[in-house]
């Protein structure tokens, strides 16, 4: 067992996040850079994505700080894309107000040499079939894991049942999956999902915890009780980011590996949703992380 | 350590429910029927409710096969209390289409002498003011646990208040919480209850779980993953049969014993959704519990 690389490909964006509790104009988003730095506190990251010429430079230097890997970070004429949203008094889904679409019209994710042999990728949610021809250009992963949206489900079914055959582990929230399998009953839906090509899937259900179903037994866990709940923006992709996180740190695939990193999914997109932004994941420390894992596990420790 | 008696108050009554799944126009329910089928497979169970002239003896008798003790089961003229429902799509809170108190309009619990040294009381969902007079009459129980709805905490705010200073356990559900507490975040909820008089709460959150919020600590579990659901009616108190009947059978109100006890009210509450009625906690046999209270246990398991 040694640590290994993880390759995300996703979004970078600018935000403007309006929440009960603020609102942050310009905030630093998108799925791939809140991947990177929740991930990047347990395996060397390798990011693939785009940003336009207005992207801080600041920033960049953040994520290299945090050691993630920038050769796949392309920068190219134009703004960044942009999105706007706003959550309600329960921090339910959030209503979207504008989305620019920009420099990210035109992407088309370029694999560096050096990202190929990436023994864990993930697909941040972004077009399927941009995400299929990510999964192509990738020699032999250990694991293929995927994120998906509504509307992908619903307007691009065709590229997303080509996408699902290809991979390993699909990471959704429970709506997506009832929407993706046309099944009520989550466990019929799991089912069904599994039947289109993942053998291992992982139900988000925001503030009520997670689910997985693995080919050796499932495993739920509740959601780390917040006092604090500022921004959930990004919650999961940073979900993602401890999950596979700790699997490449583990360089283990197997159910055991899996619980716990589901634990470890929980405890990121806790941290996630304390501040706006990648704000509380930038800074956080080892010790943080293991503290509120060890909180999680006596949480659901019936001894 | 030896098993120890519960006394259960509560309503008995006829229920006409329709769900996605039926409809049931003379439906046995009733918070103390519900809850005294349930912990009957744990322990000894004494009843004080009231009902009818029409009022089945083949369910008097059903309760008497479970060895529920009925003396204090007192039958008046008149017809049994009646609650006429419908679940939607979603099997959420189910909307009242028809009340008729009937016989329990003019109910006054009467206490029967040899309940008077139960060890365990639990307070089914009646009026705070009956709830209390219950508690004065009892001797000197181990513990007492409280049951309410959103219609006393508004409408009989003051009674409940007495009454919650005489409590040691709170069941109730999220949305509950927040109304009784006027708090959002349910650890804040949780804090103020606490200081109104019960020392151990119990947060039920229907298909997402259930929380512990025990002096010595916390304690979070998923519910069972049903695959076939008929009637939610009766889960809750379903859940507080697991939960309290666990407990008697111990004899111990350790964190523990606590922690057990929330995985049978979630084993007792999936049974109980999976029929209409008490259908399905009336002829549950001891492995069929064994089985899920070990299903639910492999869940958590971390091993």
């Amino acid at each position: 067992m040694s640590e290994a690389k993880i390759l995300i490909v996703g979004s970078v964006a600018f935000d403007d996040v309006e929440t009960p509790a603020g609102r942050r104009p310009l905030s630093l988003g998108g799925s791939a850079n809140y991947f990177a730095v929740g991930a990047s506190h347990f395996a060397p990251i390798q990011l693939v994505a785009v940003v336009g010429e207005d992207f801080p430079e600041s920033h960049v230097s953040a994520l290299r700080d945090r050691g993630v890997d920038l050769e796949g970070l392309e920068r190219v004429d134009g703004h960044t894309f942009f999105w706007r949203g706003r959550y309600g008094a329960d921090f339910g889904d959030a209503e979207t107000l504008d989305t620019q679409l920009n420099v990210f019209a035109d992407f088309q994710p370029k694999i560096p040499v050096d990202y190929k042999k990436a023994e864990y990728l993930f697909l941040g949610n972004i077009h399927p079939s941009l995400q299929e021809d990510v999964v192509d250009q990738v020699e032999s992963p250990k694991l293929i894991g995927c994120d998906t949206m509504n509307f992908w489900i619903t307007g691009e079914a065709g590229a997303l049942a080509s996408l699902l055959k290809k991979i390993n582990l699909l990471v959704i929230n429970e709506g997506e999956a009832r929407l993706l399998s046309g099944e009520k009953m989550i466990s019929k839906a799991v089912d069904k999902i599994r039947a289109m090509g993942p053998e291992i899937i992982v139900i988000k259900k925001g503030g009520n915890g997670a689910a997985l179903y693995h080919p050796d037994g499932q495993f739920f866990v509740p959601a780390y009780p917040l006092e604090r709940l500022t921004d959930p923006t990004g919650a999961g992709d940073s979900f993602a980011s401890g999950l596979m996180g700790y699997i490449a740190q583990q360089n283990s695939t197997d159910l055991s590996t899996f619980k716990t990193a589901l634990l470890y999914g929980t405890v990121m997109a806790s941290f996630a949703c304390e501040e706006f932004s990648c704000d509380r994941t930038l800074t956080l420390n080892a010790s943080e992380i293991t503290d509120r894992f060890e909180e999680m596990k006596s949480l659901i420790s019936l001894d």
